[in-house]
């Protein structure tokens, strides 16, 4: 998916929304249990309802890695039915990847060949031969980590050299490695203040924003601090959709608070970006 | 698996040899493709023949997730294969994982519950909370990158901070968080010459060493810079012992040149280390 089908998508929709599914077997609800596969149906019903305002789908998959083979048939089951049913929708393997160039050739492989993702999460640590192996893919996305909405954030990814914090450089340096085209990245919604700053050095990058509702990052100051023109923005939110109902009404309560999300993103879609 | 343990076994193998289980289906010999699991059935073959040589295995685990669910079938396979008829040797995820700290949980639930590793690889980009989770297990290790054997090592991991480099910082950092009896670096061969600079802030971590074979770093001069009294080096070698042969007899092959490191490696504990 190119940049420009997906800022259509986002002016339909009148959404920047990224939906994350990090499906716990745990908090699905009772009566899909019994289901053959019950994060895959849990998925399923979420996508159904979410779809109209979401303009993006997030996996995480360690939570689908850590049931095994059986995960990856559940991750599987749900990159193909997103893509099948809802071809417009980017979808995003949040794998947090990254090894030497060999080995990170072969991730790519697993998200941009055996799956049928957009984009993939990757950790900028290895540098760039741990990065470019994804941006070989035509309409391939990587979207690299720079200022993560987690406490252990502050560890490493502020130290500063010659004033400049690390999150900071890993945003200057990459931009030799790929384009506004094929690359995107990562800043957390709890450091919103500090989007500023970030477009300062990337104006015309998407920036993919998690921490939105659970983590406590707030929605207006994402916008006011993080949206250009072309809006540039996909907020995540996970838990506070997918998990908002626990009974048999769990996905038309999530297809409630997707609304909610797109309704106020739409208000500062047209406050801040020139798309509507 | 313990530290004590660790120790005994390079003791009595007289070996800090780490076989990495990189296996590409292009690779595996010809004869071995009509079999149900190739994947499974060359690494069966490899792990038999250089087992009496090797004090570790260490599947990267992109080379299985690149092929889905059976790439994962084949992992599973392979590592219960080890810790079943190998229980000494100690069975490394190279999966260089590493999220916010309820995502680094259900990572750790797959490879220390699910699966039977005894160590995964993490990337500290992410800081403390991603790292944490891994170290609740009794008996399990976090090998936590430190400076990597790449190209793309230099672009962030040397980048100073008031005179010191990120790579160190994570180590000293990381010490915190913790133990020599839980936590290893990873430290590329390529740069053997930064291992004293490394000993110097941590003096009696493992450290696992790739890089050296294919990758053009010398066994002699890791050993020399990096040995301490109990070792504390794992050398990873991977293409240049399983694809030394493609052949049918590429196990015996395998087994050779696992046994010559095992020679080389007989001599350098000698030399640096007090256990033999």
């Amino acid at each position: 998916m190119n940049k420009q089908e997906l800022i259509q998508q986002i002016q339909h929709k009148r959404s920047f929304l990224c939906v994350g599914l990090d499906t716990e077997i745990t908090k699905v609800p009772q009566h899909l249990l019994q289901t053959n596969d019950p994060i895959f149906e849990f998925n399923k019903q979420i996508i159904d309802a979410t779809a109209p305002y979401t303009v993006a789908y997030k996996p995480n998959i360690a939570f689908y890695e850590c049931y095994g083979i059986q995960g990856w048939q559940s991750l599987e089951k749900t990159v193909r039915y997103i893509t099948q049913n809802y071809p417009d929708i980017f979808v995003i393997a949040d794998a947090k990847r990254g090894d030497i160039g060999n080995t990170s050739k072969m991730y790519a492989q697993a998200f941009f060949e055996n799956l049928p993702f957009h984009s993939v999460t990757v950790a900028p640590y290895m540098g760039e031969d741990s990065v470019t192996p994804f941006l070989s893919y035509e309409g391939k996305w990587v979207i690299l980590l720079a200022l993560t909405s987690n406490k252990g954030a502050f560890d490493f990814q502020c130290i500063e050299s010659n004033g400049i914090p690390l999150y900071k450089q890993v945003i200057t340096q990459s931009q030799r490695w790929g384009t506004t085209e094929n690359m995107m990245y990562v800043v957390g919604a709890t450091k919103a203040n500090m989007l500023k700053d970030i477009r300062s050095v990337a104006p015309n990058h998407f920036l993919l924003v998690p921490g939105v509702g659970a983590q406590g990052g707030s929605l207006q100051e994402v916008a006011q601090y993080g949206m250009n023109a072309e809006c540039g923005l996909l907020v995540n939110s996970s838990r506070a959709i997918i998990f908002a109902d626990a009974s048999e009404q769990f996905a038309a309560v999530a297809g409630i608070k997707a609304q909610e999300m797109q309704i106020e993103m739409e208000e500062l879609l047209r406050k801040y970006s020139s798309l509507i």
